[in-house]
């Protein structure tokens, strides 16, 4: 058996437009995003990568990542699964804060620590702050599992039942799945798929709106590790420019 | 237990601009549709009718209603199911077809008669003609259940099955329940509710984009007979407009 799994990262929203920490803040997406979604749908449906079945995060800018692409590429009506373990990183105290900022405040190697260290979460948020999400209805059952802060380490274990209980269940059912979320909710399933090391990890980008197609095998390891780019040059440029986000 | 359930008929598509009869064929909101979903979703939010789940046709027009109206709500989080049985009613050879034409070729009775008889089907699609979705993948699997023509009759048949299987457990969840579908179907699923006869339901009319509201009691009955809308004054004129169709 060889299982199909295409990955696809949020567009660009008006916070990244605006170089702002976004984590769980929902944002929409802004419409140079729009357009990157509606390519990605286009890319999809000109290399036959055609999902059975999508997953999402509870955030509008993967959300509406997924609905643009999914119509572009015909498939708008296929099955739904959402879930906050797709979420984005939860950002801490960061959320809604400048990036070029938060560099020149705390200076290079606090900046690179928060945004890249595997296991150094920011501060956490103060609950009913500004950009916190602790009266937000969608997360009223989440109890102490939800978050104030997030290290990428943090994210990894909160994803990880998801993927077993609800993402594998359906690539071993020979579904083509698809899975829409976030720059760090999807760097922490490429770690767990592609076995990359905690230290390692923090080099690897993940650009937006590019579908990334991973064929797993019998015990869902990739048979193309680090998986195929549908734009392999566009996503190259574009992790290049998320590596310098803030500079 | 009062159980709520909101429909909403999706938005104007390009072709009920074109005054076409479009059944299964896949066609897209057009500008004043999308501002009738955006509408729709306030309308949602303004009344505090905000939905746990949705339930979906397979068709862009609804699914595209739905999901701005949900953005515009700011449930666009929710938990989603899709099935053909939510479904347009098939409209047989008249797919495509414009209905002012038809009116003038058949005449005012049979034109009437496929438009608003409760049994009288209008004549099959050719299997590979143009507007037929005989070749269709989201439909690969209902082999017999397929469609070549329906009459509200046959939408009331296949939908039932969908209403006691899916839609009424999330109602007895206690869920809110939106349904986000057409014209006919949304036809079928109120004249089981209100218990409307087979003669009356002809004169029964739905407006697009405009939340129906149901309060439903313990045996699933309306404590509003007929539903309340989310705005009345516009679901009058609205519904007025539909019935003059094809004129």
């Amino acid at each position: 058996m060889t299982a199909t799994l295409v990955l696809l990262r949020h567009g660009e929203s008006t916070w990244n437009a605006e170089n702002l920490f976004t984590g769980w803040v929902d944002v929409p997406l802004s419409e140079k995003g729009e357009l990157e979604a509606k390519r990605g749908g286009e890319l999809l449906r000109e290399s036959g990568v055609l999902p059975d079945v999508l997953h999402t995060s509870l955030l509008r800018r993967a959300i509406a990542t997924a609905n643009i692409a999914l119509d572009a590429a015909d498939r708008h009506w296929i099955a739904v699964r959402r879930d906050w373990r797709l979420n984005e990183r939860h950002y801490g105290a960061l959320q809604g804060k400048n990036k070029k900022q938060t560099l020149e405040t705390y200076g290079e190697e606090q900046y690179m620590l928060w945004r890249r260290s595997y296991d150094t979460p920011p501060p956490r948020i103060e609950p009913g702050s500004e950009f916190s999400q602790d009266a937000d209805v969608r997360y009223a059952g989440l109890g102490a599992e939800m978050p104030l802060t997030e290290c990428l380490k943090d994210v990894v274990v909160r994803l990880l039942p998801y993927w077993e209980s609800a993402i594998v269940p359906d690539l071993r059912a020979g579904k083509v799945v698809a899975v829409a979320a976030h720059g760090n909710s999807l760097r922490a399933l490429v770690k767990h798929l592609d076995g990359i090391s905690d230290a390692d990890i923090a080099g690897l980008n993940i650009p937006t709106g590019i579908p990334l197609r991973y064929d797993l095998d019998a015990d869902l390891k990739p048979v193309n590790p680090g998986g195929t780019y549908l734009d392999p040059d566009a996503a190259e440029a574009a992790a290049a420019a998320v590596a310098n986000q803030g500079r």
